[in-house]
């Protein structure tokens, strides 16, 4: 059913596998929210290898060990590059795998993830690897949508910068192996990029293409908002302009009272905060998600 | 009889929340020795949400946590910054707590906890916010002074920078609840605020104001002694001779043979290293006190 | 049969006692590899107290302590100024100790860790002191030699710097007990120091020294090799020429089919990394044996 070593990328992931992780989510959610305690990982240890910070996804990492009754030991960006003083990665891996039953590694290259894979002898869990995979953020995601009983069939808008965001590609592609309707909504400097897009539809999803959220927010279930950084507009004026539009108020979910509003989170501003008392707001239930799918992740590998 | 649900500032306990917090801290300290383990808090979380460096705060509340087996997820001043990269107190507040069942905030700015526990679906305890309050470390030295059997109407001298001095502003209001008498001594320019001393009177509390030791030492039970911080001078020799007169030395202390010497550490040289093997000295013991105290904080917050 | 309060210098083992630690070591193997789960110090806390990085080190003992069911509390090189701002490592140390059972130091001065033990309620293991000792790494490195049924009257070479090189001044002297013969192998500038070679024969080794590996690979079974560091020489050359005469290849390992290769780690170049899939590589086991080891002196340390 589930025979992975490691967790590289959501595209190694069949249909079946995504469901096996949800389900095992949802079992274990009850332990996450930390009113009952669970020893199934009791004496077994994860270490956090971040080589750049991540707080938010070491933070999910660390209380999904706990909450299984594991242990964490983290290591930390700036004391990274001393474990790596002189020393390759293969040879960081081999070592840290001696002290731990699995490694969450964080990493700014694209595909470190990979080849650390390749000289641990515990399971590697890709916890984002530069441009690369986030496998995690997107079984999240899924499972955030799967709570909402929307994942099948779903129609969906993916907002913001469609071209640089690693969240929205692997979410696209995931949501593709459940049938999905993808809206597309960004500036047109910041579009889907085209081989994106035609892999989406070899794998049978629809595709439509907008510039503006008006255009579709009756269309949809769901608004999966991203942030558009600042830098990837030459003219500041041009990036005001455009980060206006893309923004969520209260003003324009009155047009759908039922969409609901999902965000990786940090947002800068792409969502008021007006929005969070609402029954739209999704995302911080969404950043709680990640407990319940990093424990059925790490309860699988190990095992359990 | 405790209805709390944040522990914001030591100034919204009544005397039976104080001593009810102490009573629970006398029950766990035997725990707090690490002679008896002790499952209370088994499978609960404790996230210390640091965006200033304080070790000392943060070991304590690790301690404590763990002691009562529980587990702690750190968030250091130095990631805190990446964690609010963009993203204001409260979004941060609301992804912390969906990883743990309280937490612990240090903050620079005066009632940053406050505003947390608006947001915060986890209690907030205050683990000192700027020039606000650090209610923990006021429990510490009540419990410390009770510890002795000198709590009730105590006889004290709180010691040092009076002026900007956060700490003995709050043991000061603290003390009073248990009818204290207070002798404060201090610099002309470092004296007790006139409001603060204004409010102690009218809690009942008889207050008397002295610029040297040698005055008070043979009327006080407890010496309470705090640090001249240089800064607080423009003028370095003006500084020199005040640090020099508020220093406490085994001389001075041949005044009165059952004062106890306490201080909130660390200590620069306001206490000669001389008086640390002295039955007077009581301030690395209270120092481990801050472990069944916040002990007692977590395990009443988690409703255990 | 071990009573030690504390953990300074392997120089103050007897032979008796450290076949005591590597026999508790044997016994918990089984346990650092996280097959079974161990809860021996369940409730106990370890404070790793740093005062410079060393991230292997303390994740070793991070890892050897959660093995045995307890807890460990970090104070990682980078905030250990705040803890010490203006304190001195007495107050520190009496502080920390406060807060757990058991503290691993690492100090950059030499005699850090002894004068921490006086001060200390709890007891110390040197984690590294400077120039000074750092026991825990020896008497992994012994473990590892007797895991290989090795220990009794070995012949090694120890090869690289062995001017500067506190390892292999402290294992030379270890392995004396068990009556090894000892091969030096070094750049003349770097020779094993008069004082230390009269100490070992006083102890009854035998010693030979050398200046090239080939010279001596025939008679060991064990080839201990160190990093020998560029800042030596004074002449970028002259380093170069010496770095690839100490490099060991797979080629030269053809000379002795069952030679062991040790290597404290990490490794620069010092070892090919074509010798790491032969079955003459010990180098990354040997860094694992540092839990089991490690849990070995905190259970006994903590009377377990």
């Amino acid at each position: 059913m589930f025979t992975k070593d490691h967790i590289i990328s959501i595209r190694d992931f069949s249909k079946e596998e995504v469901d096996y992780v949800l389900d095992r989510a949802e079992e274990l959610e009850i332990y996450a929210r930390g009113n009952e305690s669970c020893n199934l990982l009791e004496g077994k240890v994860l270490a956090n290898l971040f080589y750049e910070p991540s707080t938010r996804t070491r933070l999910s990492f660390e209380a999904a060990m706990v909450r299984l009754g594991g242990e964490t030991i983290n290591i930390y960006s700036q004391e990274s590059s001393s474990v790596a003083k002189g020393e390759n990665l293969a040879d960081t891996i081999r070592t840290v795998a001696g002290y731990c039953d699995v490694i969450a590694l964080r990493h700014p290259q694209e595909g470190a993830s990979r080849m650390a894979a390749a000289f641990s002898s515990v399971p590697i869990i890709n916890a984002g690897d530069g441009a690369g995979q986030h496998p995690t953020q997107t079984l999240l995601d899924l499972y955030t949508i799967r709570r909402e009983g929307l994942l099948d069939g779903l129609k969906i808008a993916l907002i913001g910068d469609l071209k640089y965001g690693r969240t929205v590609h692997s979410l696209a592609y995931a949501l593709s192996l459940y049938g999905a309707t993808l809206f597309f909504v960004s500036p047109s400097a910041l579009k889907m990029p085209e081989e994106i897009k035609s892999d989406l539809k070899e794998m049978g999803a629809e595709i439509y293409e907008y510039t503006e959220v008006k255009e579709v927010i009756q269309e949809v279930k769901v608004l999966y908002v991203t942030r558009i950084q600042k830098e990837r507009f030459p003219d500041p004026t041009e990036y005001s302009k455009v980060a206006g539009t893309y923004r969520i108020t209260t003003d324009i979910l009155k047009e759908n009272e039922d969409v609901v509003v999902m965000h990786p989170l940090p947002r800068v501003n792409e969502i008021d905060v007006e929005v969070d008392k609402t029954k739209h707001a999704r995302y911080f239930t969404q950043s709680f998600y990640g407990v319940p799918v990093r424990m059925a992740i790490l309860s699988i590998l190990l095992g359990k």
